[in-house]
């Protein structure tokens, strides 16, 4: 059966995994930690291992990763015949799942000064993987592709018209992985097939996404996966006015205010984590700069429920998902705690049991049916690429 | 008895007031129009009479006004105990209804940095109004003022909490006076006392603030008056990564940004056109970006109602004031419109036939309670000026 290898990278950690059809059967997590790197393996169900790792093989995570496949490539069922990598870059050309040809190359690197923190990073690794991987299909799965169905009251910025269409300035939007990865199974979760679902995705980014009969139609990131919720260590949207006036008062370049912003932002800004565990210890710990960071969290959050309500015209059922809410119930409290006026009833002993795992936590009497659901965007990301490759290969015979 | 003069200055218009208790006895609007200036005056419930103006005039608005109260100076009744003036500026420090001292003005200029398209006018017009006033108290009315109670949820940036403290960026919020001014009627208007209130200000600028219990608990204005909700040139909050990118690929300063965003944006920027009753009618005859343009100024509106509730908890009553909503019916209903699930349901008779006034708009079923209160930021400056000086007097008696 065809295996697929499936390409997650970020700046501080990168995962690999190998696919045949839905199931992992082999992945990598390559991490920066607080001393250094560690890579991690686990095969199929089996226990992870890590060791620590020179700096140097975090930039060629990619090549160690072609070596182990290699190693295999006499057992004829693991040959690799696809490499599908996860793409997050603003702009129309890249709101589709699509191969990586040299084209698609110069596009990304042409929208470098877009996010200039993210993109090169990105071109690397993209790079690495032809050279790694040199004759098997290399394909983009478009972290922005599911919000390609937003209306244009949601894709349009209040800015000027045509500025915006030279400079091509819209909201993308970005997690479209996960929230399609976590649609695939709302059935499965809650024996339903509701019309008017918010997903909240939380984890070291964050971003609610208002999905009507299974399309986008409209979700906080914007133009680039900076903006929107606050985050980890992304401040996400705030005032244009109040960042110009520090740009002002601090001689800013805007690489400068992008780093502000997206490095020294959002939770670590406010009380200096990016780890919602660590503050949600520091909070019960009764730690004001934690407590306050954190309500201030749950409540922009509660607010982008509230605004992605208007476009659903009412809401069925909400859906949790990413790290930060699949493992705390204390946060998920936080973020539901005082929304019965949107008829969101949470019901304590159902939250407090499911951790880590899939499950219904509304109450009995909630008008809407809340779900934590885990994301799969790795898994969502093989089926990308088996599809586009079906299809392809359809239109060549 | 005491007559207060109102000032209201902007740099497309000035307004002037002589109040007499809470009665506007005589009243002067200098305007910019199309082809110049013009100048209106009104006396007391009669006509209003207007005149073309050289440009120089608008400039020294402030002396035509001295000239014309002290050719009154004779009859006594007719003598300006208090000059009260609107100021709009952001700090913590102008979050409070204040006499204006040389002290003042030395803060207002150190904070023009933050304001360079505003400040500088509004300096102008005060040092104008000590020269045409030499002997009278001045009184600064704090736009902002009213929203100095907004919990730390609501007034925190999630940026660097460090810099926001040593620069005072947090959300300060605007359209406090005018607000505060509805607020006063509410009661008399729905007979009922509601607990929570939003207020919807849709003029040539828009916000939308939550009030709990008389006081404002969060509103769409941030640190800057042009952010927030979309409004007549302003783009209001756009994300911050998206004006980055443009001032990268366009060279732009803070203040050519600041210039693209608050003159070139908002509906101006989508449609050519900030009149709101120019682009209903273009609407009405079916032109696409007029259309296009007011559906994503209702649709923002909108989420602004939705996320709102949430530090109220629920909704008892919705406020719309300011001339674009107090004039258009239809302008109402685009905003009003599809937000049942909010509990707001519009009786379309009682819509259609208020035009001008204040009244009641919502349905008997309706879970909320909709009204229309005609905007009176003049009437509410002359009230805070009267108040401060009655409070001062105590102080020193």
């Amino acid at each position: 059966m065809a295996i697929t290898l499936v390409v997650n990278p970020g700046s501080s950690s990168k995962k690999y995994a190998l696919y045949e059809g839905d199931r992992a059967i082999h992945s990598w997590r390559f991490e920066r930690t607080g001393h250094g790197f560690e890579s991690c393996v686990q095969i199929a169900g089996g226990q992870q291992t890590c060791n620590a790792l020179p700096a140097d093989d975090f930039t060629h995570a990619a090549d160690t990763v072609a070596k182990t496949v290699r190693s295999w490539s006499i057992e004829e069922t693991k040959v690799v015949s696809a490499v599908v990598v996860r793409v997050v870059a603003p702009g129309t050309f890249f709101q589709q799942h699509q191969p990586i040809t040299d084209a698609f190359i110069r596009a990304l690197r042409s929208r470098e000064v877009t996010a200039p923190l993210h993109i090169p990073m990105m071109v690397r690794e993209i790079e690495s993987l032809r050279v790694a991987f040199p004759h098997i299909p290399l394909i983009a799965a478009s972290d922005s592709a599911f919000h390609s169905t937003l209306p244009p009251v949601a894709r349009t910025f209040s800015i000027h018209a045509d500025t915006a269409r030279e400079l091509d300035i819209y909201r993308f939007g970005y997690h479209g992985l996960s929230v399609a990865s976590v649609l695939r199974r709302v059935h499965s979760v809650t024996g339903q097939n509701p019309s008017r679902v918010i997903v909240c995705h939380i984890g070291s980014g964050c971003s609610v996404t208002a999905v009507l009969d299974g399309r986008s139609v409209d979700t906080t990131m914007g133009f680039a996966p900076g903006s929107g919720l606050i985050m980890g260590s992304r401040a996400g949207d705030i005032d244009t006015g109040a960042l110009l006036a520090l740009m002002r008062a601090r001689a800013l370049k805007p690489i400068d205010a992008e780093r502000f912003l997206q490095q020294e932002g959002g939770l670590f800004g406010l009380a200096r984590e990016t780890d919602i565990r660590i503050l949600l210890d520091r909070a019960a710990a009764s730690e004001p700069s934690a407590s306050d960071a954190l309500a201030h969290f749950s409540y922009i959050i509660k607010q982008a429920i509230a605004r992605m309500i208007v476009p659903l015209g009412g809401l069925d059922a909400l859906v949790l998902t990413a790290t930060a809410v699949e493992r705390s119930a204390v946060l998920r409290t936080h973020i539901l705690t005082r929304m019965e006026s949107f008829g969101i009833i949470v019901q304590a002993e159902r939250n407090d049991a499911l951790v880590g795992k899939d499950g219904v936590i509304s109450a009995k009497q909630s008008p809407v049916k809340v779900a934590v659901i885990r994301t799969d965007e790795m898994g969502y990301m093989a089926h990308v690429a088996q599809q586009l490759l079906t299809n392809e290969a359809k239109v060549v015979s």
